[in-house]
């Protein structure tokens, strides 16, 4: 399709743009094929259609390019909610997060990253900072506007806050994989918004 | 030890007792040294110090052994506690789930079965239900004292309670594995105790 469109930068760019988005595409289906252990060069190469050295010269290996793509998908879908109360912008934040982990990629490749994150510290550091980071930016700044509505406490904890609006989810999608029946995201934003006014890490 | 102890069962007894302790004692070396998909009877065998025809005659193959020792790892330190209040059983039940999540066998171990599940159906649902049962188990004790005190509704949902009350630390501890700072397991079962109050699945 993008080759089609009238009005398009020079052709070698263009290039350089769907081979970076084929390989990243390629990615994440060998990762959730096969695992990170099992994933080579080779293979994302043959998957992406390109030759092993167009992967080299944007990556040196392996490892860049699996945080490359896992802080890709861990941005997607996940602006930071502006309702215009606590409970609102809760509901969209466990709304976006249930989204993402239901998402059938990464449901194989969330568990993948983990356990290869329990015995490589490069890909823990990386992996947890790719989690942590994106989502807890987005409760920082439903934390911060709670607390100038005056609906959360002055110096209420972001990390605090974020374990408890992220974390039953994780659990419930990720851990034990249980459906959840009708009504449960918004039972749980509302338990979620009463536990954030009462969280006080003293 | 045992074996000086003064009333013993028979010998042949207590040799069984204790081969079968060592096998598990030596998968759950295993299954933290290499993981799930690298692991070996035969390897295990020999960390036992015993013969494979030992394990063969207790277990038909690698999974069911790992299911019972994941069974045991799981009911570790988890008794359901009775303070008489929902806030200090809550305490309780967050206190013993860190303790457990914290230990180093449990950091390797559960990412790991966590990543397996996601490839097999067999392992998903036993580790799941390993994870899940023991652990509502716990919750509908603490969630029943507590409407029979009239601290919760009647109607409280007990797994919505169960995620509520465990999946902050499974967030911290397994998945973004950061630190917690002073005084977050009191901040944690105050917050989680709002959160039960509020929780309503209609």
């Amino acid at each position: 399709m993008e080759s089609k469109s009238r009005r398009r930068p020079a052709g070698a760019a263009v290039l350089r743009e769907g081979v970076t988005d084929a390989i990243r595409a390629a990615v994440v289906d060998e990762l959730a094929a096969v695992g990170y252990g099992r994933m080579s060069i080779e293979n994302i190469a043959r998957r992406a259609g390109v030759g092993k050295a167009a992967i080299y010269r944007r990556w040196p290996s392996k490892l860049p390019i699996v945080l490359d793509v896992v802080s890709a998908l861990a941005l997607y879908g996940m602006p930071a909610p502006d309702t215009g109360t606590l409970l609102g912008d809760v509901r969209q934040l466990i709304g976006a997060t249930a989204r993402l982990l239901e998402h059938p990629l990464a449901a194989q490749i969330v568990p993948d990253l983990l356990a290869e994150a329990a015995r490589n510290p490069e890909i823990a550091q990386a992996a947890h900072a790719a989690m942590r980071h994106t989502q807890r930016a987005v409760a920082a700044v439903v934390v911060g506007h709670a607390i100038e509505r005056g609906e959360l406490a002055g110096d209420t904890d972001v990390d605090l806050a974020l374990d408890l609006a992220i974390g039953p989810l994780y659990w419930r999608l990720v851990m034990i994989r249980t459906e959840r029946p009708a009504g449960y995201l918004d039972a749980l934003a509302a338990a979620t918004t009463a536990a954030l006014s009462a969280a006080r890490l003293s």
